[in-house]
């Protein structure tokens, strides 16, 4: 299952009902998945959960929020790439077992996840769904049936290779465990009257709540009325968050690991001038994801900041695409020129990353009908050269265009004058975060988990650490 | 999890699609369940699923039923009373397992789910449901870890106390069972290039199908490519096929353990003259429940038949109710007096059965409004004095009116001139019948199977037969 | 524009709401027409106008009706077969005007529609849409620039050819009016604290209220706070009420023009006996239209009712159609044979009318499968041989079987062993009110009013005898 | 009624379909209604009309465009104020009339309506919407009875008072209309095998069209196959171009009167720089209509540009408000602060307008909360002080801030630490067309037409002009 998502927990003090916080929560983490969404609380003696397709308003409406009675719960928004959009596969997942219930909320991709499930099937055990967090319902499950929960989830990530940012209820005590390398984020806050635990610090915002700090890799946390306490269950070597949180995923407006998303990417657009200068009329950015590194560009290089594209904000689901003939159209219907800022000029066009290469092929081609001059394109982030494993939908590796073609080439097919793509070194500088603690698989190649058929970087994550 | 089902199976010989014709089973079976339908098929290599909350029309449309390619499948309609309308209980069940995948679709009711669970839960198992049908998954799957497909299905019979038609695809074969006691009814019938088995014989009619016999109490039956083989896994003495099946639930056009339940109330109608004789001007149906007894009772007694109450069509379940001031309009929005019919007259009114009175009061009323002189209320079924545990949503012992009044305190409690139910003889003599092959539990309390608190008959299945 | 409608009209006396009345009696007109529906209320000060498409309870939610603050109003039920069904032609039509505004809602058929535009239009006049309702709305308020209510409304009815009968509100002025030949039906009833008008009686059931009476052909009511007056503005010679509301189209438990439908059926039933007596085991009805008419043969003819046939009742529109290769499925989605009732048996066959002929040819196969020794079709209605121009959506001249085929042709075409309609004489004494008052043009080819290219009977209205 | 719309009209020379090519203009117009919308197409023989309640995206459906045949078409979105949002309001407006049909789609706001409507009711005539748009029809049938079209467009011209920019089919010919004051905008492209006329050079970019030029005011265009035709009907001395649409209301990357938006916003920005200086750490925009406006300040100041604020994406009409004990998370659920962007500083806050100022404060209020240490607000508009009655819904004199309070006293109302309006001759002079060619009515009180309790410009449209 390859999957994006958003996960947060919410454990209010008082009689508090949560569900309502929940919702803005993850109205706020909308961006992480709009494919469907889902609230589960505790009311200390019973569990309710409500889910389904869509986005969180279309989900949800306010009888639903009323019914949802807890003063502790979780919720989830998804999006799935791999045809399993099924209502069975939405989250939080809620089991019941011998002791109670546990509804879990997963961020995060599972490497190992078919060789658990066989195990597990090899046990008996049935599978409902085809999600990696059955697979850790089962696993955690087993060991609560005869350990303490700390012992449990100890086990638990002794067992799990891949990305895992959790929030789970174990009937109305709410916990978040973050993998032992941190490569999806997580990060918890105080509210009035509690706490909250989310994939950004932007759901602990519209909450109007102050961010605490980042979960630790390999920590678990249990929130109780009015306090936390803090288990670190492992100790890896060195962490490996994601630089694609960075470069796309996240909001800009989020924290993440300490550092703000928006000034990662100032200082990669600043940092873009300087590996890659260039004179021109205008710098400007592909709307949305290019608007940061584009300010950062212009801020550096002191050529003006101009926008001369302009997205359409109204694009949905249900639009009737054009056909062959109005193939402009399409293009347009996401992005117009605003042709005389662009006429005749020279052009820094500033994206976030090229993934296949056509898109920036369909805006240049555009510019140039509308008269731009030259088009010198500046990537946020390097030539990504590999799939990624581990929560990002990105594209294969046969899709990738710069696992393929050389910098001159990738120019060549975009059609730009020129072309620039930060650097490596580049990249960790602006983040400013050490190499050693991020995860570069998809522009390294070197993966921070072994991945079959991949290489693994020595310096990370291996199952006898534990 | 109380409910009430219908489920069908479908297997084609060629490659001929089963999911249209499973439709439209599952659409003559509406009125087993309005609440949720699903369908689940196989091509031999995958597995398809589509579910969802509302009618057989609403929950697929076209392009649905073309995505979901393959010669052999299952379907099922649901109702259910117990607020577990979540889609997480819908049907068929698919579960994948060491093997394979298993989708199941169930009718029936299991007496002891609970403690099924509880056992399957210290083992460590988990839930993500509140269904029977997930209990049934997971000692199925158990049992098929080493056991033969007959074997474990004959394991699952010893488990299971309750009644259960079950319709299963193991992989891509379709299995059917039905209970040791035959509570709930199941049949099987011919199709061009292949076999259906259905609750009901009127989903093979709808197919243009040939009747080909009931499944037997305790009996498994394999369809395969152009065949069936029958296993009959366990023996009862006698069976205990539910008479509610005659009196209320299935279609009249439906034939039933050999009877047509169109028959069965004609006869009943006819019986209940000579139980109780009156003199009246006509005979008239409460519709569309009644309509068959009072032909029956018209036929028998000479009283000419005609309508004296309208029903509506058009009721649905978004309907705007009217308050207090307005209660004879909601009696009104159901049931209209034809009043020439019935003003000045002696009536006698035909019902299938009383549950709580309470809308047999409300029909004598309007009628007597309406100027009915007399109103002689005859029944098709004996007093229900005990609810049923077996898969007939019925009411609680306290909310059934015959279990604490007498005959002559529920006719003044409906405010007829005179009442007469069907005796207990009566009846097993128009479904024709033994007595000891039919669940009465509902008109006795005493029941073919264990309950807790309840009296079981001794003629009735004990586990220990097997 | 062809169509067929429901009206209501309800007036309170105190500041009682009358959406809700409304509502309800629409659904009890709601087989008059599922298309779209309509209500509009008056305070004294403001008019409120809300409809949609769809069933009653589809277009109206409980929040909508509460907003309909009005304690008169009217509303509209309708269905429309010439591809007009635009939310534009949705009734009631509001219309505002010099002197406030006017709410319309009609039923029936405007002959001269055409040239009243077309009229109108040379005067300079503009269409929205394309109702009758429209054109009527029109001349009404030319006439209201400069005359009294009573001599505009008399106006109107000399220039309107054709049925209609109107229900309106000028202001808060509740008004009916019924064409001078009284050919679509209308009465009026009075309820709690006011009076209600409406296409048929069961409307006035669904109040709790009494009827009053019929609105006499010709005849202006106009509804004020706690009375009402008469205007007999024009007066036909005789009267045309529409036989098809008899056959098929009012529900039999509503009293038109004096005669309660579900007698007349009885009475029709009995004399197709009388002049088709045929020997068979059973009478059994087509359901529904023709379950009246069939135990009024059984009770004539001393022949066993009992149904052969069941009619399925969650058949929709959104209903997936099955291909060319299940089309016995298609006859079995609507219908199933009962096969023990009438294999190998003899069966009266009755039905309220034969249109195309391919129904019945349809059923009749399906029963003569299911083993039918003979079939013996009885009609309620004389053969329909020529179309309606005045309401009823029944089919075009070339469609009709009767128009093309003797009785024996038609008999052979649907593959009956024999068949008889009831003849027109008959039909008349079923219904009890004298030819010359009915509108018999479909049975006759000879109509009410001018047509052009079709006969215009002598007896009948001319626009020079106002 | 006081509505905003936007209006679109294509002619095709060959028989290509126009409803795909309307349907994307409407939605390059979207921002400028976001109601209702609807298409209406000709194909020489018919016409046909689409049109509902919602987005876009939402009314139509593949097949629905489809079905719309035709080679010439008009198409509108809208948005209302006045609570008429009834279906009956949804444009195109369609009639037909003595010699064809007319389909109307309008953009503006008549200040005589009222009295044209009573006029036009004097003469019997009846009205079935709130529309201006039926009153504009009215007036124009009228004159087609016994005049040419042009000579009736010039007489309706003379009629009208207020803004109108109108697109609509007299069969199937295509017009186009401005008033004679240009207050709405309106111009025309060329495309592939016709032309396109549309509210903003946009909707011609998104069909990949090339603006030809805007409809001079008081001009009529007639579009036939391959060519078009002008008739410049009137000719008034100034035009009075709306500056709102410069301000807000248009695209940036439309071209208006001969003005691309972004570059007046561009300049505005740069005048409020010169002409309310000032120190700062940043210059922010409040997202997304501050955007512009905050590039041209930060170039002109040197202040570097940087976002303080995100706005979020997602939000929609069905969402759950918070309740007062989350005020400020209503705030943040549009716009969340980028703490560390704002904390500590000074921040220019750069807004397009100020009209109630309560939204300015809650921002300033959250910006503080976050740190800010001075904001100072620059508004790319001069004071509203009066309201608009010619097509912009913005507020009534109550509800206008700015006509109550001195600069000071909003300075203190919104908790700046210094505000700063553009100057009208600034405005004006950014807009870079001449003071007399502008309408600045909610600025000066001052409008072009004579509005009833308000001032008119002498140098303005009267009607003797004529």
């Amino acid at each position: 299952m390859h999957e994006e998502c958003g996960v947060v927990g919410v454990s209010f003090k008082k009689e508090s009902p949560a569900a309502l916080s929940i919702y803005y929560a993850l109205y706020a983490l909308q961006h992480r998945g709009q494919e469907s969404a889902g609230i589960t609380v505790h009311d200390g003696v019973q569990v309710r959960t409500l889910k389904g397709m869509g986005l969180v308003p279309d989900v949800f409406n306010r009888g639903d929020i009323q019914k949802l009675k807890g003063h502790v719960g979780i919720g989830h928004v998804r999006y799935s790439t791999t045809g399993g959009s099924r209502i069975e596969n939405c989250q939080p997942l809620l089991v019941s077992f011998k002791s109670g219930t546990i509804a879990i909320a997963h961020n995060g991709n599972l490497v190992n996840s078919r060789d658990l499930r066989t195990e597990l099937e090899k046990e008996g055990r049935i599978f409902l769904s085809d999600s990696d967090t059955e697979v850790i319902a089962h696993l955690l499950v087993k060991e609560l049936m005869h350990n303490s929960l700390e012992d449990s989830v100890k086990e638990l990530i002794r067992r799990l290779i891949g990305s895992y940012s959790l929030v789970f209820l174990v009937d109305n005590r709410l916990v978040a465990v973050r993998d032992p390398l941190g490569i999806k984020p997580l990060c918890i806050g105080r509210i009035d009257n509690g706490f909250v635990v989310a994939s950004e610090s932007a759901a602990i915002d519209i909450l109007s709540g102050q961010l605490i700090r980042d979960v630790v890799p390999g920590e678990m946390i249990i929130f109780s009325n009015g306090s936390y306490e803090s288990h670190q269950l492992v100790k890896s070597r060195n962490a490996a968050h994601c630089v694609f949180e960075y470069i796309y995923f996240a909001r800009p407006d989020s924290i993440i690991d300490g550092e703000l998303v928006y000034n990662t990417r100032m200082r990669i657009g600043s940092t873009l001038f300087e590996e890659h200068p260039v004179k021109a009329n205008i710098v400007s950015p592909v709307p949305d994801s290019g608007i940061t590194y584009a300010i950062g560009f212009s801020k550096k290089s002191g050529i003006d900041y101009m926008e001369g594209l302009m997205k359409n904000r109204y694009i949905g689901r249900t639009f009737i695409m054009p056909g062959q003939d109005m193939r402009e159209t399409a293009v347009r219907l996401k992005l117009n020129t605003i042709k005389p800022n662009i006429e005749g000029k020279s052009i820094v066009l500033v994206e976030d990353s090229i993934v296949r290469g056509t898109t920036s092929r369909r805006i240049i081609d555009l510019m140039r009908k509308s008269g731009t001059k030259e088009v010198h394109m500046r990537v946020g982030s390097p030539p990504i050269i590999s799939p990624c494993y581990l929560g990002i939908d990105m594209a294969t590796r046969e899709e990738l265009i710069a696992a393929h073609k050389s910098v001159k080439g990738v120019e060549a097919l975009i059609n730009a004058d020129s072309l620039g793509y930060i650097s490596i070194d580049g990249l960790v500088k602006s983040i400013g975060i050490p190499e050693d603690d991020l995860c570069l698989g998809c522009l390294t190649g070197i993966y921070p988990v072994e991945i079959p058929g991949e290489r693994c970087g020595k310096r990370q994550l291996k199952l006898s650490e534990f």
